[in-house]
């Protein structure tokens, strides 16, 4: 057992590999208390249920993608559709080496828990909703940029954003379906039709 | 308890909706054969185990969704694109209802057995990208028949299919992420700019 202090960090890290991993419904409090060293007890002092556990791995996920991949894709020292493109082969460099390492293609944490989750979940649609908008965010502020400089014409910079989401969502349904890391490539490249920006 | 020469029908019918509302992992064995109304022996007469059943019932869903939804969206009374544009029009057209019924947006239940299992689980990986074939190559008879009138220019006909069906299954991530089929009708609007179509 680990020290008692960071047992809170220890259960959201373990939960949010495993879910990830397996999807939240696979996971049973037991293994994540087991795999993260941490007593039954102590689980349901820091949270009510297995699924408010899942919200917190949900926020942890986005906190160090958002911070770290997100921050890297979207910087501002490339053009802003260039920025797009860098997103996508991040994306697909990401996991191919997921791949060709052996743990797969888990596909996007926030799009896993939406269709295991949501339709049924208020607390998992909100959280899974709220990092959507901000992730189509990144997108907006880049077509922004790409608009101002006179570089596409867009009519509508969020629905833009969202239809970049989208096809980003999508095409990590394929990847993980067909266990194929070039789909993210392949597919990755039309991403900029979505803007008719060429 | 209904007749037995059916019962394994009924478990496939009866697991095909649990599972599309709620997941796989979260639909067990007990509660799928208490709702069909089927002894649980003779649920192992006729299945190996409840992943074997998920496959059946992923099957199904494409059978009905094939020869109704598919066939009608795609039927060659109208033009190439038309015949897209109707698919996505149809899609959102379903989830609407399904919304102000109350069932919710389950989503598609290919893309949820995919992203819910395909990472750790061969026949559902293998069955679903059968399935993606198949839907997609209704796309790419559409595409390659704009194409032959002129009305498009495509270098890739299958990548655009695979584009397009991509596209489609992210629009179903956000939309029941967000229960909100109004995603569909807004970025359903976007799906030719994928063919630059428009």
């Amino acid at each position: 057992m680990g020290r008692t202090s960071d047992a809170k960090e220890r259960l959201i890290e373990t939960a949010a590999a495993l879910m990830h991993a397996r999807g939240v419904n696979d996971v049973g409090v037991q293994e994540i208390c087991a795999t993260a060293g941490v007593q039954k007890g102590s689980f349901y002092h820091f949270f009510k249920s297995k699924d408010d556990l899942a919200a917190a791995a949900i926020d942890k996920h986005w906190s160090d993608a958002r911070n770290q991949f997100w921050r890297l894709a979207f910087g501002e020292d490339v053009a802003p559709l260039d920025r797009i493109r860098r997103f996508f082969q991040m994306a697909y460099f990401y996991f191919k080496q997921a791949h060709e390492e052996g743990t797969g293609i888990s596909g996007c944490p926030f799009g896993n828990a939406a269709l295991e989750m949501a339709a049924h979940n208020d607390a998992i649609s909100e959280k899974v909703s709220l990092v959507f908008s901000d992730a189509a965010s990144f997108f907006q502020k880049a077509i922004e940029d790409a608009a101002r400089r006179g570089d596409i014409s867009v009519q509508d910079p969020q629905q833009s954003a969202e239809a970049l989401w989208a096809y980003y969502e999508g095409i990590l349904v394929i990847a993980k379906a067909r266990r194929d890391p070039e789909v993210i490539r392949r597919l990755g490249q039309d991403a900029l039709h979505l803007l008719h920006a060429i």
